[in-house]
């Protein structure tokens, strides 16, 4: 079995976060997305669309997709359970896994997307959009804020995928000079219980820079 | 239990696809999103992003997110399996429902709210990214017909909830203009024998003006 994956893109680091959480290690190459390394034929002969993260079976079938890959993981080494224990619970963190995606990284993408330098020859950047999406961000901190009131994780008590989800948008938002306003005090708070943890911490894109 | 609902809005459809694919009956409340019933403020106690379906549970809790009461669905009934069946058939539909819904769904729908009248006022929409999700959904519908070439159903040999959120989407996409190419065979004929489905074509939203 081996992984392809990129260290500080948001969507391979949530399998990264994951699997250490897990404690599974597996043998990861690198995959240069700066350098299009993913744009390679021999990359898309892995993934067509041409995307990290890409896990490699030992009979030479793919899986992609961050969540399904951690879904895999789930299923073969169940503890800890990172997406839920019985049909409710389960039901429930696939809820705000599902929220944090649509609410929260998908407009901090759609912001960086489309607006960041990084962007700009790669892909057909709409700034307006992702200027919309910014704002749009801006309005779901303060609805996650009022919602984690309630519970000291995205989905209750326990850490989960959710949490993983959220804490490697609002990283990849600084680069956006996207900050959680500390007068959101729940918010704030999540963060820094999150960030706090080793497989949050060891993986974060700001250590390159440290 | 009581599910929240709307009939022919694309995420509400999975739902009543998916319950219907199981033989499930519930009672269902139909919330008119035209007349804006979803953000009254009974509708947000219930979920505050105002978004439909959501599933009322006896002891008066909610789970919303079509894909989140899909699964409820799936553990409290597993006949048939529409997430698949074992670890390694279950990541691969949730790859292949994720790519419909990133790649397709995100699309028709990033297409839909950004260029259709029928959002104008509701939301601040931006054309020129709607346009950019029409061009985008043109091309994936091309590497789905190359995709399709290997496979009947969009995960494999069995119809699972991948085919529920693709013929939500392609269904939606009517009201676009945008229509499968017959060129494209492979997808042309999935989409064909997917419709013909009683659960599909009963609740197909062009039924309206029939």
């Amino acid at each position: 079995m081996k992984l392809y994956s990129s260290r500080f893109a948001p969507n391979p680091r949530r399998v990264t976060i994951f699997l250490a959480e897990k404690g599974i290690e597996i043998p990861t190459v690198e995959i240069d997305l700066a350098k299009k390394e993913n744009l390679l034929p021999e990359f898309l002969g892995r993934n067509p669309l041409g995307r990290v993260p890409v896990l490699e079976f030992d009979d030479g079938t793919y899986l992609t997709e961050s969540v399904a890959i951690c879904r895999y993981f789930e299923a073969t080494h169940p503890e800890p359970a990172l997406f839920g224990s019985g049909a409710r619970a389960q039901a429930n963190v696939e809820m705000w896994n599902r929220r944090m995606e649509y609410e929260v990284l998908a407009n901090v993408t759609g912001c960086f997307r489309n607006t960041h330098p990084y962007w700009d020859g790669r892909i057909e950047q709409v700034p307006e959009y992702g200027e919309l999406c910014r704002r749009t961000l801006e309005d779901r901190m303060k609805w996650l804020d009022g919602e984690l009131s309630n519970h000291p994780f995205i989905a209750g008590e326990r850490f989960t995928i959710a949490d993983i989800t959220a804490v490697t948008a609002f990283d990849l938002a600084k680069i956006l000079k996207v900050r959680i306003p500390e007068t959101l005090s729940n918010l704030s708070a999540w963060y820094a219980r999150v960030s706090a943890l080793p497989s949050v911490a060891s993986t974060s894109p700001s250590r390159k820079d440290g």
